[in-house]
């Protein structure tokens, strides 16, 4: 299995300490959360009806500006292990370094996986894969370049899981068009990944295959409440948003500050160059801050943003020491 | 897709009123839960570690008496929806009539589906599929026959989505021998539908080519901490099982009182052979309370049992009517 951010196990193993003693950064979820509130007891007995979830897809419809065929799955992970069987398997090809499942699901499930470095490289592939923005580089695709592509691969996929906070980057607004399906996380953005909730946009044709292979309740009903809730709030969208982008440029001045330089990111997570990742994410873990390396990269480190201002202290300190 | 219980927007549409004003009597569904209690916050917000998956499945081992390999799953149907791909399509031949949604899925994947009406002429398929207690009408197999299959078939699924209420019928105990597969709910004799929670138990292969197919998150962090608690409350089960074994005595009687015939059961439900199937659930309609009837048998009528005096009450009323 890939290895993932966001699995404490290995650091709880290595550096000891509870999991409630430890700030977890080695993902990109936020650490602010859309607040749960109170559920209705019957979203938990009742198995989900089909009214339900159509709500659901409608809200997610409309925080997308979306206007195509909608699925809510269990996490944007769901829809990508569903993706190889959307075809016979054949070439895939996926704008790499990049979430590493998706090339050892497509690997796994007999296609034959090229991770190319540019854009233009995709074309002629049957199934083309890019994320936008890009995890873990924060490497963003103008739209429009990506639209340009869907008529030359067989189908393209892009993963917006990190969209949320950067709009202006989605194509969910031309979802619908054949040969092209959109994914989108909804746990990061919302702080709320143990929900296991994401969605899949696309072409009537693709959506209704997908719907086949995940049945009739592939949600819960505690997804289907929070995230309609969620997704229709707006006003706390556009706040997340302005928050997390000034947070990420405060992680940026406190890693510069510890002598890293930035790659990139995204507003949920920041990727950074250091002169030795494992000795720098065993500072941190000292202190019971989890972060992410990367096999193959030896100097790359990726943090999330802190939540708090008791987070951002303890932060702010371990990068001194 | 297959007709369902549970769907009470079907009652809503066609007899009016909201859905807090029926009692769904459709499915099989405990209707007094498993108290939900408090949830820890973090189980929103973290993706489910390896850790936290494994204490639910240590805790399913021991609910369900099995020492085999434990897969947990987003509800029994996810099980179902991946059971066509455990090897290439061939001869799957299924005990009817049962759960529809067996030969729909793996009709639609290009197997070859047959439905049979003896055990024994399970034999010789590629993949035998028997529901003990069976959905509908309650018919139970006895464990070592089951067994006796096991060698006679390429595998044999059995679901055992309705054991929880009948433990003696269970063959968790003898999983982990190659070509026997166990489906479990979690959500029905729990009460908690709306959490998606099932469990697959198996040899070490099957059990790895299937979580390899849910991925590393395909439960929610609800489902693994209420899982988790409900299963190792034994006290709380055998509670359950004895009120579910009396409240089906009196829901035969009421029935009898009706002048409908007992076809089968388990704790969990009720089949009966009525005059007019149709006629008698529009009649229950009337008072919002909602069943399940059966195309191609207009005579039975399927009904869970109430959870309290109040529907007792009702149900009795609109029984008599």
């Amino acid at each position: 299995m890939p290895d993932h951010g966001g699995n404490l196990d290995d650091a709880l193993a290595r550096f000891g300490g509870r999991a409630e003693d430890w700030i977890d950064l080695s993902t990109g979820i936020n650490r602010r959360p859309y607040p749960v509130g109170e559920l209705r007891p019957d979203r938990w007995r009742a198995l989900p009806s089909r009214a339900d979830i159509e709500s659901l897809h409608e809200a997610a419809r409309g925080a997308y500006a979306a206007t195509c065929q909608v699925l809510a799955v269990g996490g944007a992970q769901a829809a990508i292990q569903l993706l190889p069987r959307l075809s016979q398997p054949a070439r895939a090809r996926i704008l790499a370094p990049t979430y590493n499942e998706f090339a050892a699901i497509l690997g796994a499930a007999g296609w034959q996986v090229d991770e190319v470095v540019e854009l233009e490289a995709l074309a002629g592939a049957d199934l083309a894969v890019v994320v936008n923005p890009n995890n873990p580089n924060g490497l963003s695709h103008d739209p429009a370049k990506l639209l340009d592509l869907v008529s030359r691969v067989g189908r393209l996929v892009v993963d917006e899981s990190f969209a949320d906070a950067m709009p202006a980057l989605s194509l969910a607004s031309q979802a619908g068009r054949a040969r092209l399906l959109i994914l989108r996380s909804f746990g990061k953005f919302y702080g709320l990944a143990g929900l296991r909730l994401g969605f899949v946009l696309g072409c009537q044709a693709d959506v209704a295959l997908l719907a086949a292979m995940v049945g009739p309740w592939p949600i819960s009903g505690a997804a289907i409440e929070i995230g309609r809730r969620a997704l229709l709030d707006r006003t706390w969208a556009e706040q997340a948003r302005a928050r997390l982008a000034g947070d990420s440029r405060r992680l940026d001045d406190l890693a510069l500050g510890a002598g890293w330089k930035l790659v990139g990111g995204t507003p949920l997570f920041r990727l950074y160059e250091t002169a030795n990742a494992a000795a720098a994410q065993a500072r941190l873990a000292e202190a019971h801050i989890w972060s992410r390396v990367f096999t193959g990269q030896p100097g790359w480190l990726r943090l999330g943003l802190p939540g708090n201002d008791a987070e951002w202290t303890r932060l702010g300190a371990a990068l001194l020491r």
